[in-house]
């Protein structure tokens, strides 16, 4: 057992599948959850995720890890709110896509003898809400926290091994570097994803029913990214704006390339070019985050 | 059986699970086989795929359908090589991604008595060469087919046919509107996840480490559509030019009202449009062509 008592505050699909984690690996002595919404209180007393709290306060009362799991644009009221209730030593994290606005929207209601990590587990599905998590949600997944300076080393151990428990690996960045590669290996893909998905639902040539019929693997893939949840996504661009911005900068100069290489019927760029891409996607498999299985896990072999 | 005799010209990933699928089904009574390259045939003739032959004049002489699966930019070569060899009354078809494009370099060189009926099966995975088939490939994925105008109602029932005992659903379309309708659901999003995928590679601040080991779903997911054959794509980019542009130029049109969105820190906008695509993303999973499984068939849960 690593804490005695874990609260988590928002019960989507990273609390929920931390209560499933937390539980069948025995890390903690008691889990406790809020949700801001009745129905998702109701919903996760149905499945009995956790001790459901009515306030937030009482939740977080007597816990020695908060995990504050709303969309980014709602941290800074809900630090405000519990602010007063926390327990001196105890540990406050977050589970956000961006960590320098969460730091600017958390940190200054911390109070004295409260420790802050942010943190940021790289773990996810489509799908939100109580019922959507599931205990292996992080199995040899990397879950990023951003100690500020001076951060105490115990408490940052402690919040580590809870981590490991749920079969997360572990790694430590500042801040701004965290944003800055979330905003090339997540937020901008998102957003092209978006785009993409929006255009084909535009288009009036093709019939919407073409769409989704015909959508072989190129666009299906893109639609299970922009299926993600919209509050969360509209929050991660508004606060990680800055990063965003660079790289859909760089994307847009390098798309311009491949569109003129097309419309010049420059066959040697686009083979060069597809060649240097296939031998990245080499290096995740490799890496091992993903698999290789030709079927892409459709599960029809 | 369907065919008495079904020739695959090209032997990759098409090719290999067409040829692993109809002796699975019993389609044909005999299944030959020619690739251009030593390497590929002795690789086919170690895993006992069909009867690989040593010329393609061998591999198509006697075949009631011979079966196009090379990349589109060799299409017209490859016809123009075969179109002595082949006998009154049989049907040729391709596989190619594009339609119109080989039609042209195609049609020309096909003998009078002879049935040339263009297809194209949404099917495939990022893998490539022989022994990368597997006879499930083509179960509940469309089969797209161009008949031209006056085609023979028989040889296309035929091959229908032979598409549905392969475990595919059949559809037929003209050929510019199916040129149309993979720019939007394959062409463009692939174009753009290579781009994505190069700068991601470019850039210098974010080391390559970072961004294969922190590749969450997004990256992750366009770096599996990046890593394609090469060949092939350059080939699908250059002959379906215009279908392409006109798609990558809206693309480019809603991507900066977003990014805007982003810039100005309207919230309203972005949240309403990651609110329809997630709509769109439900409509592929009503119409069957993808799984709502959580876990995206990493098979960890």
């Amino acid at each position: 057992m690593i804490y005695d008592r874990v609260a988590l505050i928002g019960l989507g699909l990273i609390a929920s599948s931390m209560a499933h984690a937390i539980k069948a690996a025995g890390l903690a002595g008691e889990v406790t959850g809020f949700a801001r919404s009745a129905e998702t209180r109701a919903t996760a007393r149905e499945i009995d995720l956790c001790r459901v709290c009515d306030t937030v306060a009482e939740a977080v009362a007597g816990a020695d890890l908060i995990v504050l799991a709303v969309p980014v644009g709602a941290m800074g009221d809900l630090a405000a709110e519990i602010a007063p209730h926390l327990k001196p030593g105890a540990t406050v994290t977050d589970v956000g896509s961006v960590k320098q606005a969460v730091i600017e929207a958390v940190a200054p209601h911390i109070p004295e003898g409260v420790h802050f990590i942010p943190g940021h587990p790289l773990a996810g599905t489509e799908h939100s809400g109580p019922r959507s998590g599931f205990a292996s949600l992080f199995r040899n997944r990397w879950w990023l926290l951003t100690p500020p300076e001076g951060c105490d080393p115990a408490a940052l151990r402690r919040l580590e091994d809870l981590c490991r428990g749920m079969g997360a690996n572990v790694d430590t960045m500042d801040a701004p570097h965290h944003d800055l590669v979330l905003a090339v290996t997540s937020h901008t893909p998102h957003l092209i994803a978006y785009t993409m998905v929006g255009v084909a639902d535009d288009l009036r040539r093709v019939t919407d029913s073409e769409v989704i019929r015909y959508s072989a693997a190129g666009f299906r893939d893109f639609t299970r990214i922009a299926a993600s949840d919209p509050t969360m996504w509209r929050d991660i661009f508004l606060t990680n704006k800055a990063a965003t911005l660079d790289i859909l900068g760089r994307f847009t100069e390098e798309l311009f390339a491949l569109q003129r290489a097309i419309r010049l019927g420059d066959g040697e760029h686009l083979h060069e070019y597809f060649t240097r891409t296939r031998a990245i996607r080499r290096g995740i498999i490799d890496a091992g985050q993903d698999t290789s299985a030709p079927d892409f896990g459709r599960g029809e072999k």
